[in-house]
């Protein structure tokens, strides 16, 4: 794990212990509540990270949407299905869509890249 | 086909009648990458529906939720998956996505009776 | 309580129960979270409703509006209170929030009007 | 002026009235800031009232983009230009913008119809 | 005042500034409705940078979330009670204010570590 | 062209070039759709940048400001004329878009200087 990819889950994982760590209730629950989301159900876990991904997109949030990307190749989402993923967002969210999936991209490439190490 | 689902359907088909008969160049090549978009890729129809019935859902457009929630049907998603795809719209999107998920509830219901008729 | 007031509230009840009976494990924690952030903190219930009120105001979601509003008004917040809160909302969301704030104050003087009955 | 038009301004400017009443004094100054945006400086009115139609409709908020398609009208805006500003709209804002541009559109043609009576 | 805190607080003043100094009627305007808006009313002005800091971040703007946490300190506001502030905003907008959560904390505490010094 | 406009359009060509390369013909067409938009039509380019530059500015994304920004000035909009499509903004969208009015600003400046050299 290498670069923006590794800072991007270090702060995150730093944060998230500092968050929970003041012990608030409905803070505490919320997180637990964003985890069971993506446990399957109905769906499976593959289903429900590109969901996220997609939702995260035309909401355009960029730590967001590459947290669903990691999740998502955990899930063995391949690289033709996050683009199919990333159309989607496109359509329905518009133009205004393309900074972060330019973003998303680089972010998926160093993903790859690092796996090749 | 009753009630709102029909009168929805009505007024989606005329008015999208009359924006293509103006004839304009960009908004009728829109609507086209609209339609390829959610055609068989790498992903299926049916994952693609989905992907579109979230973003609809994070968005809190009521109209594409309930053009999707249609698609979806028509793609065999079965009400415990859109009940899936419900939980990572309000977990994602917030309690603000709730008005919305009672409104798509009531929509999906009638579509599910208008099916028993 | 009348008119639209009741309605609005029927229509919530009604469909937030059928939700819950689908007995989907994160849909209802969701729920649990959403009641559990509303109770006195570190803050009172009254600040809350008010945060509440805004957060819905500038996300632009007219029944989260009038749900707040009727909370603010349970928790003491009295008029003056409830339109200096539409007004920092006004400023932050700009004059994209001026159409809910024209529902808001219907609402608000139809919860007012159902108090003198 | 008739049906929906009718109602609609009807309604604005009852709560309009209404809320400026209430002298509070934020609210008071921004609505005469959102007064003042509109009138001609270095761009003219028309090409103002178009950036509000483009800035309500990637938005989404169904009474901004009437009240802006209404004064497009007064200053001469035409159904092609019209049409020009709902493209961009659409590409910037993406489908979800596409139910409020059937009811844009549903509201310029019931002004239009209003004008030959 | 140190680190980011600092650069934060220089680049606002100076491009407020440089915005200012245009003498933009309209934008002129808006900025004096901006401050008024936080002027003591029926609310005073601790209360209204709480509303401040919860709209602006279910809007999810970094440095609007900055600027409100650094005025709510300035009110008073304890570390407890910004948390329940977190905490609505966090309900209401989904996970998707979590990313502007971690900044959020960030700063307060970068803030908190200056006044030790 | 230097600094920062230099180092934002290089990363734009490249992604955007390595996000045709997959050949995804829906987001293919996409891109094509955008391009066609802002050709001149029964508006011209300029009315038609301007359009875009506000709806990415109520939308807060930095990257189609900047974007539009550019090319605005290739369309000859002035200064003064900027500054309106920015009040538009401003207004429409609430203080929230201050932050990205003053890197609008900074983006604006720079584009400015550059041109000086």
């Amino acid at each position: 794990m290498a670069g923006r990819v590794k800072e991007f889950n270090e702060f995150r994982e730093r944060m998230d212990k500092r968050i929970l760590e003041t012990d608030h209730r409905a803070i505490k629950r919320f997180y637990a509540v964003d985890t069971l989301t993506y446990e399957p159900g109905a769906l499976d876990a593959k289903a429900k990270e590109m969901l996220g991904l997609v939702a995260s997109m035309v909401l355009r949030c960029d730590d967001c949407i590459s947290y669903h990307i990691q999740e998502c190749k955990k899930e063995g989402v391949t690289d033709a299905e996050m683009f199919d993923v990333f159309s989607v967002a496109l359509t329905v969210g518009g133009s205004i869509v393309i900074p972060h999936l330019r973003r998303a991209v680089t972010f998926l490439d160093e993903l790859n890249s690092n796996e090749g190490e």
